[in-house]
């Protein structure tokens, strides 16, 4: 697995419901076009708030994935 | 929505659940006394440890408010 | 508690849960050789991707202990 | 000048024609309620895009102030 | 909008009048080909100098647009 | 005490002493106000210098104070 | 030369023999699809280890290449 | 031009009317016993207010200049 | 001295009087099963306040070690 | 693999040839002491000079390692 | 003062008594040879361990001066 | 060795053979005009492609020197 070389992209998913849930949206999303996703890294943990709630979280990953051969 | 400006606070917020409950008691509690809260960012995620168990969450965030017209 | 000395070690704990699950494992298991632990810090979160799903988590924590009297 | 104690506050201002006014625009609103400001630092230069064009800029800065006697 | 998923982008621009400039020059270039750019952030602010004046700036910024549904 | 929300403010107090007294003179002064506060972090410290000695300290903290119930 | 815009990614090269191999080994696999790229800079270097032994280096890169006109 | 060594120095202007004439203000000065100075970079931007105005800015950049041959 | 290799690890000591007295108790705690130390880093600045008043100093270190023959 | 908790220490190796031997020297002296060494980061990287040549590389790591079942 | 055009040297200066007096030898050293100095900010602040107890501090300094008329 | 006052200048080598050798041209092209050079530290590491292979490395460092008795 080692020679592979990697490309990162950075993607900011949402959530209403909490960081795990953006975190697989932002991923669900980007593999419709994206093959050979192998990882992530969390960058940003944010989100709105409306009326004293958190309304949703958005959260910013870096996801690595392998240049195809 | 853009002319606005805005106020950043920070505050830190506990609960014995997780990350996201802890960041709900940071606003619910400050929403008492700031209004239009509009925004949050994570900035340290810690906790306490207790007989190799996490006690209770504590996160620190930032909010931003609009300063009202 | 003041005069306590402490020291920090570093550790990465994994989950196919989520965050508070991987932080809880590397507790519990770093629980069987040091006692004494008070609090921990998140310093990095990230994850394993499979088939655009995350696989599962990995976070890695500082966590502080009491050094012996 | 020394011996006083300072406060600093955090503050995001807008503008559409650049940095200099958005600092500008966040000092003003700020004056009408905290006086004794002294010096500012730009800690972040975001802004909005809409259609290809800046449609305006956000500048955060930090504000510091003589906490008076 | 809280359910969409951003992708960032980072560019640097350049201009030989000053920052708004060169990041407007990034933005429409990127906007020939990328869609539905949303935001941007200043990450860092360059120049070359000839004959001791600023002969041109360099901003690199990161662009967040949408994920087309 | 976990239960608690602390808000955090950031101050910078001077001595001609040193870096302890000017922390000791940013918290006596924010006392007059501010109550309830915990614990404090350096953020910065700085000085003036006239002829060659160190004219005073200006050392820049945070402190973290309970949300009065 | 200081008017064109530059795009940046991010890559990662991996290298049996060391830092300068890895990051010659990303270049030289994104260079089969990406044109003009003229610049890099080392953002992480890390490698994995077998037995007491540097198995291999994994050297993370951003390369910077101009948008075409 | 790439076997050259430059060597880096770091200096604050000041400007009545904004950023890029600060820069300039301390190129401009270098200038008078640096020679071969070739791009800087903004590291800090900062700002004394009078009155609830800016009174007049000071950015902190690094300057690169060949070391002669 | 150049081909040894050293160990680094972090220790929090505390102490009523201040930094310096903090970082020799933390060394001097260490001291009694960890030989060979050579050097300290302070990496972060800490207290407790009680009344008002600073109750006592936290101060976070790494110590580097020759790892024995 | 994924189920494993890590522990990471930091350690600084010496070399008089460059880079990649002194990260080498730190891992081949752990080993002695430590198993199941996975992966390791370059965290620093220094060096000593006389009479204006390099005279020892000094490379600061952080390695990880699966504590044992 | 806010036109001048300041340079910042980064020095380091020893003491065995402890940060002030580590700063102070900074300063009163570089005096000699340089003019006009007006500010530090502490950058780092390390120090030697011998047998258990703190040898001396070392605490790296900048300085800022103003370049003369 | 411990009551020395140190100055450290920031510099940028350029090799088209690697790290190391772009290190050691820094350094020797300022032992030319600087004596006492006693470490220093890599703090970006950098370079410039063409045609899709590493043209030369341009190395940053910082260089800590004896200020003369």
């Amino acid at each position: 697995m080692s020679e592979h070389v990697y490309k990162q992209i950075k993607l900011t998913g949402s959530s209403k419901s909490g960081v795990e849930d953006a975190v697989q949206n932002a991923i669900a999303k980007a593999s419709e076009t994206v093959k050979n996703m192998r990882w992530f890294q969390i960058i940003d943990t944010r989100g709105h708030i409306d009326n004293g709630r958190i309304a949703h979280w958005q959260v910013t990953i870096e996801v690595g994935f392998t240049l195809e051969e």
